[in-house]
């Protein structure tokens, strides 16, 4: 449904708003500077900042200086908990029929391994389906292991059916008996770096250790498995659950016009994955959203305020203790225009969707209008708004824009140690922060209602 | 000079050499299937095989089976044991200014650092010459970071330059007084994945721990040193010297139709580093000789005899303890005509080199004109033979015919984890095979003399 918000109520929430000071010597910094500054910075400064770390503290302390030298108003740390996990030393081997080292990686919220190893038969299912169908109790004592043929799509598209594999695959491997589970890597590249990711244990399970090898091993696990010889396997991974452990969100503000107005949202994520630096995943959304509000002010304030969220806990959130959800319980009762994201690489942006409704057909028209010079496109298919801005967006019904990033390369690098600052090219991730300011400066000064109509 | 034997020395030696029996089963098998299987099944049923080790013991009784049941005669394993290198644990990471992981591998021949780790001010060098520069006793207690940026050549010319911070960089580093070194990895990939290789030490050096970095990790720290702030590392590398450990060459022949001839060696080596399977290095150059003898003698056997070595402990062999320098040691009396290698990955072959003498003109103009219609072509540089046929080559002044692949990528894998058989292409594969079937065509069934000449 198209969702209105009497304008009154709007003013009383803006004027509840937490605010802090703005820092005294605060000019914002704008051009093509300030996207690679931030990637460089914070993978350089800070690198691995996994959820409920210390150097996830470290990152938040290194966004509250950066956007107050930004020239961000309102910029504040916003503390809370949550229940994440922690790496621990983690190797494996083949031992039969063949002595084989494996790269492997333990996946989010797997229980340890006894220390000196689980040593176990080893099952090859070449699918999650196959895992499906094996019978009841026929793992028993035994590790599973799924392979699957993860393909490059340019929407990224098949990182939900075959990000399942890690999802739901330790889940159905635990419910049928198993002692553990080893998958192929979530990824699409050729490299000894294995995939890590958070799973998702189903209700009633019993956790069970659970890794992935990278593609050239699970290659590797797959000839020796069409030979028809039994497999041994002896896997540690000393990974574990590491609850109420402290995370937060920061947020910032670059002041509108007219503080009456819903304010426009621009979402990242600051926490990555420990065995990278989180170049791709996600410094580059944070300076994507921030470089491209402070642009889209370069001339001078924009009507609406802008406000940026560089959220804490979002690749373990997936339990509802992500800094998406934080955010909507401590802000779910202002009012909000529209949300945005940016968490998916710094590849060029190559479409555009939006859940307008009809209404703001012109709105829409002129956002198409002002990124087809750019050479992006219309969409028709469904917004995602993403982890960061799915709570609030579903808390208000939000309206939302999603900037489609070229995604043949993500999964290349998604969640392993390669996620580096290398991987970031400047020129595509200017081309981001032009397309973002190009979508800023309509939303930001569009005074008219902005609408979520496709459910509606 | 040319070299000349007499033709009744050659017949002496050829009945002197030790000939195992021939397998009952020996049908040789040819096509264009026999190299992939080689690649394949090496990687895959033995994996990493490092000089010393039990897996190269593994590989040599592998290697010697395959090659009995491929059809060759007179296959034999010839042990010897060399002074080598086994890895330990490793890791290490900054601790000031801002505390980073690296993704780092010991050297070959490094010493270990304390088993609780080397804790020390690094100091950044951009180059070796830099490092060249440092003052006597400068880095007492420290331990020295050496940059460089090896860049991309089809014919590896780079890894003469580069690979000498490797080789002579530990030694300078020791020789400053440096507690240990880290290196930028020899190599043009961008993944973390350190290359590894053996260090030189010079005369009289004593040795420490000496480490590379992958590139990202380099990236890194050269990114930190820009900003000028000390640095701290702590590095835990506990490999260490195998002396004496066993080692072996396998060698094994396709007999010829006169055995009075000199006969045609072709090489490769069986060890790898042991980081990855050693599929480019060296694999594929095994697949590559065995392959090609085979189907040189697809119609009928050739005039001259062909002997294929796989060699071991070639990685590690520069201290003169090498496969090859064995096989000069136990064959050096018999007659060779010419000595070829395959040993630098699985890309395209692109040119040929011969060191022939004037006389043998036509010989070179066969040759060329057989590779011509593959688009290979004739390079009037230095032949370089390579460390499994250099002893031979040197012992008896051979005639040398170099096969030069295209190494554009070669040193993205080299010595890397990533050395797997994902890497190979079976198309650039079997090109190779039949570039060097097409010489091995003309070699082995030359009559007349084959001299080596431009040393003459």
């Amino acid at each position: 449904m198209v969702r209105k918000l009497p304008r009154a109520a709007l003013l009383a929430a803006i004027a509840a708003l937490p605010f802090t000071s703005i820092t005294a010597a605060a000019t914002p910094q704008q051009g093509s500077g300030v996207a690679w500054d931030i990637v460089e910075g914070l993978t350089t400064e800070i690198g691995p900042r996994i959820a409920g770390s210390e150097a996830e503290a470290r990152a938040r302390a290194w966004a509250d200086a950066k956007l107050k030298v930004l020239g961000f108003s309102n910029v504040k740390i916003e503390p809370f908990k949550a229940n994440v996990w922690q790496r621990g030393p983690e190797h494996a081997k083949l031992t039969a029929p063949y002595q084989q080292p494996l790269a492997i990686t333990a996946l989010g919220f797997s229980v340890p391994t006894p220390a000196d190893g689980l040593k176990a038969d080893m099952v090859y299912f070449p699918t999650l389906a196959a895992l499906e169908a094996a019978p009841q109790g026929s793992l028993k004592g035994k590790v599973a292991f799924v392979d699957h043929a993860m393909r490059r799509a340019q929407d990224g598209s098949g990182y939900g059916p075959y990000g399942n594999v890690r999802r739901k695959g330790p889940s159905i491997a635990a419910q049928k008996g198993a002692a553990g589970i080893v998958i192929r890597s979530a990824g699409t590249d050729s490299h000894r770096n294995p995939h890590t990711g958070a799973t998702a244990w189903a209700e009633g399970v019993t956790p069970i250790p659970a890794g992935a090898v990278s593609n050239p091993d699970a290659d590797l696990i797959a000839r020796i498995a069409e030979r028809g010889k039994p497999m041994q396997i002896d896997m540690t991974l000393m990974g574990k659950p590491n609850p109420g452990a402290p995370s937060g969100n920061v947020v910032a503000e670059l002041p509108g016009r007219d503080p009456s107005l819903p304010i426009v949202l621009v979402a990242c994520h600051l926490d990555s994955w420990d065995l990278g630096t989180g170049a791709i995943d996600d410094a580059s959304g944070c300076a994507i959203v921030t470089a491209a509000a402070l642009a889209a002010q370069k001339d001078g304030k924009t009507l609406r305020t802008i406000r940026v969220l560089w959220s804490g806990n979002e690749e373990m959130g997936m339990n509802g203790q992500g800094g998406g959800t934080h955010y909507a319980e401590m802000h779910g009762d202002e009012p909000h225009a529209v949300a945005m994201e940016s968490d998916f690489g710094a590849d060029n942006v190559w479409q555009v969707k939006n859940n307008f409704a009809p209404t703001n057909k012109a709105l829409a028209d002129k956002i198409n209008a002002a990124l087809w010079p750019m050479g992006i496109v219309p969409h028709p298919g469904e917004t995602e708004g993403g982890a960061d801005v799915g709570a609030i967006i579903a808390k208000q019904k939000l309206a939302v824009v999603d900037l489609g990033q070229d995604g043949m390369h993500y999964f290349d690098l998604h969640h392993t140690p390669d996620d580096t600052l290398d991987k970031v090219d400047p020129a595509t991730l200017q081309q981001n922060v032009d397309a973002w300011t190009a979508v800023l400066k309509v939303i930001a000064n569009e005074p008219g209602e902005i609408a979520e109509g496709v459910g509606g």
